[in-house]
């Protein structure tokens, strides 16, 4: 490969890695996203299993693209986990089943005769959102995956920082009370324990069902057709639009408590742009309103006129796009 | 000046201007100090006066490197406040007297006559300590220096990372609790507000005198001959040296609290050795260990295994050599 940007024909494969699918896609050189493909991932059945899977799922991809005529720049993988700079080894995947270190990039490269880079599956996302999202505008972000988990990374002029051993940016894992409730990591108190996925479903169910439940009457409880374990990202968002007082109020704690959390990353790193993305990114706008006001009120006074809160662009073409971008 | 580092005769003057002091010396290349200077801050008096103080302690320094034969290779500046990376302005320092921007470098170039590099002089020190201090055997680190505030530096494969506006490295104001104290930056529940001095003192005047005292017969209060004001790092530190219970649990719980911050900062930038200066590391061992117990407990699990807490190794000297390693 001499060019290192292809040209208007030229593709790259983005594979987006997951524990519950791997989903994978052709991206030209001005971020156009083609020939998607999603299959459920086999992540229980240990590394073997998937690394087939994404072989399959890059063949499929590029199968299809080449039909049009392109020419295949390369592959980028992104998938959770430490991956180390360098030697490209994935590190201990949470939720996936017998991975101690593989090396991806290497065995899907001999699998696929391709050029493979692999990078943490949120660090790519951030670069996607990088080159063709939020980004364009702002060289320096801090970018936050927030759905299942939060998760995140550092974007400093336009690149990842990956910081010495590839595991900067988990934005999730940042305590905003020492005293707080368990987090799945281990600590106690991470933004994560008060705004990932399960907490915040199980503080909506508290406060519309239930003994001492403060808004029985939430839209929610007919949204999920009273099937409390429906409550999801999604479905208070969309009672929040309806103006749901419930959902509302869990949106915008919601939102305060990852301002916290960013506030301390702000002082930190000198970032004071943060980019949403991930499942909750599809919340109105008061929640990215909420999570500005708080950070303004808590980062140092220098950084206060340029804190900013933005929602990503990608949507959830943002891994694909940002496994892509590792190679253009 | 050809050579950018200076031979074995040449020197460097580093320059810690300070609220309380200004500080200077010659610092060769080997980071030998010499010369030293120590003049009372005329801080509120206004830039103008310091500006002046500086040159007057430049001078005084050179004068009495240069009878014994050397060449000065420039003048490095370490000041509290946002130091820019494009222009050199030093914005705002707290405890400055009438300073908005002032253009130290170019200001002290034009008196002096020689090459001046500014920068913030808890990155200054950071520097400082990496070149000839603990980061000798750690090209990464998080510096704090702890003494009446909490400041720090980010030091990233030798340099220091200023981030984006040269604000980076601000670990007192990580939130560790956001229910927490006032801090005197106008946030909340900073690390600051629990184990800067102030606090501290607070905190251990509470515990040792007047009703409710949970150790009334501590060594402390002898130390410092019953004057609770005069309770600061150095005297809870040389009673807790000599087993006073007070101090150890006013250090322990300071040392778990700096560890929470710490831990934090470890998961959004992924370096996990930290070097401590300031006035509290003269601190007996357990207080760092109190901190890197804390950080284990609380870091993810990839960093556990390479958390570290060392102490700085410059002491009070690290503004000065810091500031000359600028030019070094």
């Amino acid at each position: 490969m001499k060019d290192k940007r292809p040209s208007s024909g030229d593709f790259t494969v983005g594979v987006d890695i997951g524990g519950t699918t791997i989903k994978a896609a052709a991206v030209s050189a001005d971020g156009a996203v083609s020939h998607e493909t999603v299959i459920p991932s086999r992540a229980e059945e240990g590394p073997e299993a998937v690394l087939t899977q994404a072989t399959e799922a890059v063949r499929r991809v590029m199968g299809g693209r080449r039909s049009g005529g392109g020419r295949c720049a390369g592959v980028g993988i992104g998938i959770p986990g430490i991956v180390s700079a360098n030697d490209g080894l994935v590190r201990y995947p949470p939720n996936f089943t017998g991975w101690s270190e593989v090396d991806v990039s290497g065995e899907l490269s001999r699998r696929t005769g391709e050029k493979v880079l692999t990078e943490n599956d949120a660090n790519a996302a951030a670069l996607g959102e990088a080159r063709f999202g939020a980004g364009v505008e702002h060289p320096d972000f801090i970018f936050v995956i927030w759905g299942t988990g939060v998760g995140g990374g550092l974007i400093l002029d336009g690149k990842i920082f990956r910081g010495p051993g590839g595991g900067a940016g988990e934005i999730g894992h940042v305590t905003i009370d020492r005293g707080g409730p368990p987090c799945n990591c281990g600590n106690s108190g991470c933004v994560e324990a008060y705004i990932g996925q399960k907490y915040l479903s199980q503080r909506t169910a508290k406060l519309i069902s239930g003994p001492g439940a403060r808004y029985p009457g939430s839209v929610m409880t007919e949204l999920v057709e009273g099937d409390l374990s429906r409550l999801d990202p999604e479905v208070i968002s969309r009672a929040a639009e309806r103006g749901d007082e419930a959902a509302t109020r869990v949106l915008t704690d919601a939102g305060a408590m990852l301002g916290v959390a960013l506030a301390s990353v702000v002082n930190v790193v000198d970032i004071p742009t943060a980019v949403i993305g991930g499942g909750v990114s599809a919340a109105p706008a008061f929640v990215f309103n909420a999570a500005a006001d708080e950070m303004r009120s808590r980062v140092l006074r220098p950084h206060r006129g340029a804190v900013a809160v933005k929602r990503a662009l990608l949507g959830n073409r943002a891994g694909v796009v940002g496994a892509a971008s590792l190679l253009l």
